[in-house]
């Protein structure tokens, strides 16, 4: 779509991608969501890159992926993404995954917000580059993005199911643990038969950054028979619950 | 280079696939050499999806690397395949990575197998398709590959520095622990300083499949300061030494 407010990308689903279904793992294609946002804000002056000249970098808060069909082993898929709306210190962006010939197998939505680098405080996208970003937005009466928001958490009787450590092949260039790798982590806690008809949404919501060597601890609740909770909190030792890390709910099919 | 007999694909290095200093995580370039593999062999015919027809499938036995520089995010990268010989039950395939601008910045050799799916037992590759793999070779003297051969392993005081259990996300399509897994839990074993100068050459020997739910235990001892054997068994107990699944050599900078 050149420039204009929608950009599409080719996905290939690798051979070392696709569990032991075929289907492509949801951290994998929650990589190359990522991906297509990052692309699809460089292309239009909003990239990290760019951000760095004004000490300004995006934080991705939440991230929710719904799939009709997980695309499987050497599928061609495409992913669109568009930004939604920008609410001062938020900015929804959302995607449409489709296969090679044009049918949607998928949606995702995700927030995000802008912080300045030094304070590591939220800043107001509305006046960020005089506004620009307001450019961009494809309104949901333009491109339906068919599928509910982010939910919300409620942890009442979640259930401390694993604790891990973390090391260098889950930390980022920031020295963060990857978003990325929380997904594994948190699909790890599950047997290998709850994925024998793929998962059919999945939803994260990023509360606080945790680093090398950071100790995780996963707590689990289930809301009905295929669909659960975690919590991942961190550092947690006895009589200190530690520091939320993220959240995040799974529905298996 | 078209339907000659060196393929070369162009590969991105990705913001989720670097590390904390900015360089291409080593199991993410291993699936890209395996990829590419896996590519140039279908391209002429003995790729996974025929193979299935006989009932034989590629098994990689060994993969050393050897990088005089690693590439770095946003980095667009070349690599280049062929194989070098064919020796009854394996042959040697190589690598070369080259910058955009056509220095190379490492090289790296594999051995593979052919087996039959039934038995599990590796083929002559001289007899199957009428020894039409030796229509792909590339010798020594055409494509110099100038790294070291691949090195024996002899563990004399190695150490038990880890045991880890595995999960959904080590697994592959074949329900084995996917080959790329074993380096990323191999490398997690260092801490975060190791890695300040980058990895200089990694070197991995394959013995034998582990499947989901198999305990993996690490064995470690020095070569030199910078140099390090490590030893993965399977399902170790106590009076039982387990089996070991793969043995690898790492050289950090």
């Amino acid at each position: 779509m050149g420039f204009g407010k929608i950009d599409t990308y080719p996905v290939y689903v690798e051979p070392f991608h696709v569990d032991y279904t075929g289907r492509i793992f949801m951290g994998v294609l929650g990589n190359h969501l990522l991906n297509a946002a990052g692309n699809h804000s460089a292309k239009r002056g909003w990239g990290i890159g760019d951000l760095n000249g004004t000490r300004h970098t995006w934080v991705l808060s939440r991230l929710s992926i719904e799939m009709t069909e997980m695309p499987v082993q050497y599928d061609h898929i495409n992913i669109s993404t568009w930004v939604e709306s920008v609410i001062k210190l938020f900015t929804n962006r959302n995607f449409a995954i489709t296969r090679a010939d044009g049918t949607p197998c998928g949606y995702a939505r995700s927030i995000w917000a802008m912080i300045d680098m030094e304070t590591r405080r939220p800043c107001d996208l509305l006046s960020l580059y005089e506004g620009d970003i307001l450019n961009y937005i494809v309104s949901e009466e333009e491109n339906v993005c068919p599928i509910e928001g982010h939910g919300r958490f409620r942890f009442r009787d979640a259930q401390l199911v694993r604790t891990i450590d973390t090391y260098y092949s889950d930390v980022d260039i920031n020295g963060h643990i990857n978003s990325i790798k929380y997904i594994e982590h948190i699909l790890n806690l599950f047997p290998k038969d709850a994925f024998k008809n793929g998962i059919r949404r999945f939803e994260i919501a990023y509360k606080a950054e945790s680093y090398m060597g950071d100790r995780l601890s996963f707590y689990q609740q289930a809301v009905s028979e295929r669909e659960f909770d975690i919590e991942v909190r961190k550092n947690v030792t006895e009589g200190n619950a530690g520091e939320v890390v993220c959240q995040a709910r799974l529905r298996f099919n």
